[in-house]
């Protein structure tokens, strides 16, 4: 029996559900503004795929192809993104008084973060529709990941970040050969030039929750944290929150476990969106139960990641948010710098502030008695502090 | 049937091959002054493993566990080493002239470097037998990843570093808790004051080469190559010399997959062992014929884990040299930062200068004709160039 490579069928708008060809290049859906979301033959991939097949395959996250939107293999632009550990955080559970916490450490992709993920697969999916050129906003670690994967697959790309970027992200976005534009502003700014750019050029702007794609790449976070804990969910997993599309894309990647029917019993964690204190446009949403978020004044926060005054994907956060039950909640740069400590201290993990930030929330999460000390609780560690140096 | 965790049974000088206890702490030999190698059962090893069901395990390098030294599951201090990916590199092929060209990027691992895999036996090994202090000299990588295995097993360390090491190294060695002592000089000198500080407070000194377990736990490298080439090892590996240990390590699980009649064919890889200009003992050995290095005189490169003076395993690289017909050579600086530059321009990886290095290198095996354009080249990065910026 010849099963396809990929189960891809169609794309969705994620508001008013208006579908579109996914064999054509497409950014968002034109009506509504807001994300198309990738589906798939789910009929089919059921009869076909056993959850089991997975875990024997050569290791990294396109070993979930037929599940990925690249049609053909040969057009997978790779790194080796995907299969991060789990690690069990016994010593600092110990200091929190948590008794099962974990921690899934993103920064052993390819560029140090998870960006590599979404930016892998959207590449990998221009390449197959024949895109020519590409641009993107960023807040540091996505336009280091876009650069590297279009340097890659002979792409030439444009990366567009404020000033104020760490060097780590300018640096390595120049040297695989991106044209560079540091922007006076955020990535707010950042991402009305990449717009224009990809006018000018007839280029895609590949901005979070702007394409497709990049979301396809991000679930398989889902997948794998599913796989790891024998297709039970964990009862928590705490997330920090920039783009938030990680958040989004692990709950995608849930909802499509179940209706597969791989997951044992019908427990889905409690999400946690963690953001900084300087720019929490998903906490302010969510205190007041609403369906978007307002632009954010005056966003700064050393988490560079998390400086986006809103997202582009923010009515797929908070739902999420919404329909798990979990909760969105702000963190203190202070408080990151210790926790980033802390985590260093206990475990070994030299974590980016955005990855510490979640232990911070944990802090106040176990305070409030939200967390109960059995509990199994995930954290998201999104990059490596190395990128945060000056 | 019970199998044992691990098939460890005893320590052997690598020069007089006399044999040491595998259950005490050990260091080198004390007659030769040489390494000791840890030395398995392959008896039964062979009669009660297969080489494909390691595939199917979770990933990392503890999947190997019966070759590691680690008698009880337990005690295996882990942050998700190793099952680095190996990429084709097929623009850069292009651009060289080589038909099968590999990489295998060490830069995702945690600390972003291949010294995570030693750190991990040797401090989960220092574990199980009770040692209660570590210390380190280093070159930089080795130090920040002691000090981050160290830190998960909540052992202390100690870290001797050059003054000029890059910053990155210091910073991720005090971030996780190591005492950090930052020495006017070499990792020679380091390595002096090392010793002494063990000597004074109880602890095992970890240096390179210098207590067996490092070794095994950089082997896995040599496994997980033989496994992704099936078992059909490459024509060339070529990998950036600083200590050694790699090239050794590599060697040596090699010599164990051939005795466990797990390779197909008897082909083995011709060795290279890469310097930089300013610090080439083991070019200058290898060019004499020589058994053993000169201690090299002002030693000076960017690649900072090349600045080696005279490797204390300096014997064991040169024979993996000769017996693989392999080859030594040396590129300046300048080299390194080009080939750095083709590298990431061509397929978007930022690689560490020691791991530039091979490029670099490749420029001089095809002009002279030592490579052949088919053969099945396969280069070593060891790091991530994030970890040298200035």
């Amino acid at each position: 029996m010849n099963t396809p490579f990929s189960y891809l069928s169609h794309l969705e708008c994620s508001h008013c559900g208006q579908t579109y060809d996914a064999h054509q290049v497409q950014t968002f859906c034109p009506i509504c503004q807001t994300p198309l979301l990738a589906d798939y033959d789910w009929t089919a991939a059921a009869a076909h795929l056993k959850r089991d097949q997975f875990q024997a395959r050569r290791k990294g996250m396109w070993r979930w192809h037929e599940l990925l939107p690249v049609g053909d293999e040969a057009h997978i632009v790779t790194l080796g993104e995907g299969d991060t550990p789990i690690l069990t955080l016994a010593r600092l559970g110990d200091e929190l008084g948590l008794q099962r916490l974990y921690l899934k450490d993103e920064s052993l992709n390819p560029t140090g973060t998870f960006k590599a993920r979404g930016l892998s697969a959207a590449v990998s999916r221009a390449r197959e529709l024949g895109v020519q050129r590409l641009t993107i906003p960023t807040a540091g670690n996505a336009g280091g990941a876009l650069a590297a994967y279009a340097a890659r697959a002979g792409i030439p790309a444009q990366v567009f970040m404020p000033a104020d970027t760490p060097l780590a992200n300018i640096e390595e976005s120049r040297i695989t050969g991106a044209e560079v534009t540091l922007v006076e502003g955020l990535i707010s700014d950042a991402a009305r030039l990449s717009v224009e750019a990809a006018r000018q050029n007839g280029a895609l702007d590949v901005s979070t929750f702007k394409e497709p794609y990049r979301m396809e790449g991000k679930k398989t976070m889902g997948y794998e944290i599913a796989e790891a804990f024998d297709w039970r969910l964990p009862d928590v997993i705490v997330y920090p929150a920039g783009g938030g599309m990680g958040l989004a894309a692990i709950w995608k990647a849930f909802g499509e476990l179940r209706r597969l029917g791989w997951l044992e019993g019908d427990h889905l964690p409690r999400m946690v969106a963690v953001q900084a204190a300087g720019c929490a446009p998903v906490v302010a949403a969510f205190e007041k139960r609403a369906e978007t978020c307002e632009f954010w004044q005056n966003a700064h926060t050393q988490a560079s990641g998390l400086r986006v005054p809103k997202s582009f994907g923010d009515r797929l956060i908070l739902q999420t948010l919404y329909e798990s039950n979990g909760l969105a909640l702000a963190v203190s740069d202070e408080e990151m710098m210790r926790a980033q400590q802390q985590l260093a201290r206990c475990e070994g993990i030299f974590a980016a502030p955005e990855g510490a930030a979640n232990v911070a929330a944990l802090h106040h999460l176990i305070e409030s008695n939200w967390l109960a000390a059995d509990e199994q609780v995930l954290l998201l560690n999104t990059g490596t502090g190395l990128k945060y140096l000056r």
